[in-house]
């Protein structure tokens, strides 16, 4: 329970002359003599110049000094030459944690101290406190020192200091609990005053009060005696990123006081390690619980039939009114102030010296649904971007700073895809994913122009090149777009940027060609080399469980349907997925975005926990 | 050999009313029907909608289009409705490193596009260029973008780019290598001149063009025809880092032209990664190879024993004269641009709005012998660094950037011991390494102002209490010494600061307390509560293999001997080690430094590879 101390039996305390000793020591006292003694005999003990005696207590004290040891130092023969005593404080101190991950604070694990992934791993764990548990004059939790509500508690994560001892420490020590600069920015402390343990409600956070933070990397922590324990809750205040792996470790020192004004010196330190969670994606596989969408002067037709799926689905949709979204329907890049509340956080990172472009947008944040790639399990998916195509020389990227986040969370290691070949540059232009129920759970979905030119020419072969694509002013006919070798030449290239991220996306997913749909999809080429769906993008969807939002194609009508959406709903009705088409041509398809840049969807987390990844 | 390439059998190129069809091809084309036809006969198979081939070849063209494959379209009978044709150019192109380590770049290594430590891991090494191959006007190679001497070769790593086809690529395809903005800082890549491949001297480094560096991210390489190789030599510019992991890619793209003005889109890449050797030092358990010092106005006494010493071990001195060091005397820090040159080289780190201060400077910065803690292993041991100490709310620290650098080389992790107690603030002030014959194969020591006093306490029981230290005016005695009340107290503190360094070299190493020998080594205390040693400080030593070279600590003389010698020495004479008692009294301890902080040792590499660590 104490530390093993040493105590050199002939350096302060043996008299002249002495040449062997004996110890007596109280019951709760222990004793190991080294070196060890050649003689196997009981007393007197042979004294030599490098003799220690190493002590240790297993139990606490109740009382100061109510435990000692003491030797006796005899001559030549047995005459005792004196007598030295050691008076024994013990005292039990562990400063712990949730290290076994099963929500209790368990005594002293013996691998609190360290981190480890896995299953058979260890380590406590730390949320980000980026929520608001404020619903008016809302900021993020973490950007106030101090305890918004006592609710904001359950965001933290739990820190017992347990003492077991006399009801006051000796004279002049102390307990201090400290972290390093360096962890200083991603760590807060909260305590509970002592008094607020003895009240029914905790209900003040003034009963809450900072303990570190960057403005105290060390404060004194009183020692209650008897047995205590005390509750501290510990705030995670950044992602891992670029410069931080995610670890940050608190400590608790005893400290002995020196005489004549010496600082005080530890002489016990005991120390425990947690890890950030990290930021993470969900995939379109994971259920829906909540829909959002933008309203804007011009977007009724979306919203009607945006409500009409996702109140069929039976979720709930939100809708982000004018006023607050002053005008912007992009609702993947929503206006953060509207959500934050409690349980609903964000994180955002600014650039510096580099060009913030179209890339930085989500939609060209995506993620896929767990996967395994030769043995390698990736149960959280993976993240999927977009980027200049590597052997460009110049090019638009994702930001720097927003990679280096993405990467530095390490759960789902991301994948770059080419996308600066379109003119908005999102990844979500020319896939998405949808659940299957057979081979490995999902279908990647790719725009094709090549399967777009088959449909089209099967039409002109099943004597349907008259049809019309399009309303009014802007008919054209099948013959009309198959007959058109500028498109055509257009579409070869799109499908060859669109085949080097096939071949991309199937390395890095592990992925057949069975596990790939081509979506007849066509694109035309601007004046800057840069693609723009050439009708409503079908595969920009958004997925609710088996109801999928898709853009409306307004293709060639044939016996009054429509040619896309009928190939459309055959394709996804295999894996047994019902297609609703929603009108966003003119607020959004003509605006270069589609369905799924025009919403947004809250799913629920993953079942598999990310600390169980093998890292 | 060619990547597999799909080929739609229907969308541009069946004839209408087409049923089945059949393939043939020459020799050396492979090809698979997808999905595969339900019938198991030979000819005709049923042509459905999403049918496609993939087809493969095995060995490189001789000449350009020398095979083909043909697809005959068959209507609802055996009538032959057409017959499509595609002539096939196969090249074998591989971008080659030593992924397997073995000093060979062999063909096409299956892992080279990744990287993982261990025996059984794999991944090409690449060492930072920061010798300097010129013996005049030196600058570190890393710092010139270009060759600068032929020999400077061998300080890169070899990438050979192989490939086997036609004389010629087909018109518009073109191969092009490439890396990534990140990646630029911290790698060039050089080539060969095509015309230098048939000289039998390449003797000049105009024959090694930069080819890839911060310049150029991306450029055309020739391809050569035939069966050829090409060699590339790769240089790696800076260590590991906070924000630098030491992984570098490359990448080669075969291009295909677009029609119209269309980039050219990429339809192969072949990708090798490499990781850059961290920095390592070497501890006192390695054999030396140079020893270096200083030589000054005022140090004739030190040289002398040193010359005596390094000779007598058979080692070479390299003395650093007055016009080079500028009166400076530390030869932990000795002057870089003397030592610059090949295969000697330096790395530093700038401090930005950080005070730098004394524990920047090596002599706090040691490595320990190898260890194992708990079962992991550290077979290149582990740093040693002295920051304040937890607990301080304001001390002195080694600076950020360079806590950072060394965290970051991974394969030395380093431990952070308690060394602002101390004036200079060095932890080779109270502790340093020598080998050993048994147990773990060194021994830690450690200055120890208690073993200190049992040794004065002893002399005054054996009747030596007017023994004196020191010379003439400054001489006191062992009576003198241990009357002073003062004197012991700060002791007291020194040790138990030092006793608090001691419990976490013991945890961090994996240390009994019989791996550790207590030097007896007196400190005092000035006014800003720091300490000095109180005489020359003999923790504070040169270790050269089996010879010691420690600062003459002028103790009390019993029988016309130090008695601080004869302790020393006999504590050191078990461990199979002699030692040479250096004065350094005037020009070094007056000044706060001794022997080690005066001399710096160049020693023998690992034998152990840092990328067989199990990481």
């Amino acid at each position: 329970i104490i530390q093993r101390d040493r105590l050199s039996l002939d350096s302060r305390s043996a008299p002249p002359s002495s040449k062997y000793f004996s110890v007596q020591c109280s019951p709760r006292v222990q004793y190991r003599i080294t070196p060890p003694p050649p003689e196997s005999g009981t007393l007197p003990t042979t004294l030599n110049g490098n003799t220690m005696l190493l002590i240790t207590m297993d139990t606490a004290s109740e009382v100061g000094n109510d435990s000692k040891l003491s030797v006796m130092y005899y001559g030549e023969k047995t005459e005792v030459l004196g007598k030295a005593v050691v008076h024994l404080t013990a005292v039990e101190i562990s400063l712990d944690v949730d290290a076994d991950r099963d929500g209790q604070v368990e005594r002293n694990n013996p691998n609190k101290g360290s981190w480890m992934w896995g299953p058979n791993g260890h380590g406590a764990i730390l949320l980000v406190n980026c929520d608001s548990e404020r619903t008016y004059g809302k900021r993020r939790d973490s950007e106030c020192a101090e305890v918004t509500r006592v609710s904001d508690l359950k965001d933290m994560s739990p820190m017992v200091l347990r003492t077991s001892g006399p009801a006051k420490l000796p004279e002049g020590y102390k307990l201090t609990m400290h972290i390093t600069q360096g962890d200083a920015e991603s760590v807060r402390v909260f305590g509970t005053r002592s008094t607020a343990e003895n009240l029914f409600y905790k209900n003040f956070v003034k009963d809450y009060p900072l303990v570190l933070g960057s403005e105290d990397l060390s404060k004194e922590v009183p020692y209650l005696g008897g047995n205590a324990e005390m509750n501290f809750y510990v705030e995670g205040l950044r992602f891992p990123d670029k410069d931080f792996e995610g670890l940050i470790s608190i400590s608790l020192s005893l400290l002995e006081p020196s005489s004549q004004g010496f600082p005080e010196t530890p002489i016990f330190t005991d120390r425990v390690v947690f890890r950030v969670a990290p930021w993470i994606m969900t995939p379109n596989t994971l259920n829906p619980v909540e829909v959002f969408v933008c309203s804007t002067s011009d977007n009724y037709q979306f919203l009607k039939g945006m409500r009409r799926l996702v109140e069929h689905s039976g979720y709930k949709l939100k809708v982000c009114h004018q006023y607050m979204n002053r005008g912007d329907r992009w609702m993947q890049d929503f206006p953060y102030d509207e959500l934050l509340g409690p349980d609903f956080g964000y994180v955002t990172r600014m650039a510096y010296n580099e060009e913030v472009s179209s890339l930085d947008s989500f939609g060209n944040l995506e993620v896929s649904p767990p996967v395994t790639i030769n043995g390698k399990n990736y149960p959280l998916g993976r993240i999927i971007i977009g980027v200049a195509f590597p052997t460009a020389t110049k090019g638009r990227n994702m930001t720097k700073v927003v990679q280096d986040f993405l990467w530095a969370q390490k759960v789902q290691e991301p994948i770059a895809l080419f996308s600066d070949w379109l003119h908005v540059g999102h990844v979500d232009e020319f896939m998405t994913f949808v659940p299957a129920p057979d081979k490995k759970g999902f279908r990647l979905l790719l725009a094709s122009p090549d399967a777009g030119y088959k449909l089209f020419r099967g039409l002109q072969n099943d004597r349907h090149g008259q049809a019309k694509m399009f309303d009014a002013e802007e008919e054209i006919t099948v013959d009309e777009i198959l007959c058109d070798d500028k498109l055509r030449a257009e579409n070869n290239y799109v499908q060859s940027c669109i085949d080097w991220n096939r071949d991309v996306l199937k390395r890095e997913l592990g992925l057949d060609d069975d596990d790939i749909i081509d979506l007849p999809i066509l694109f035309h080429v601007t004046e800057e080399n840069r693609a723009v769906a050439y009708y409503p993008d079908m595969v920009n969807m958004i997925v609710l469980g088996k109801n999928l939002g898709i853009p409306k194609p307004f293709g060639p009508k044939v016996d009054g349907r429509c040619a896309l959406e009928a190939e459309m709903t055959s394709l996804m009705e295999g894996l047994g997925l019902s297609c609703t088409y929603i009108d966003d041509f003119a607020s959004y398809h003509k605006l270069l975005g589609e369905v799924h840049c025009g919403s947004n969807v809250r799913r629920e987390p993953f079942s598999f926990k990310w600390w169980n990844l093998e890292m």
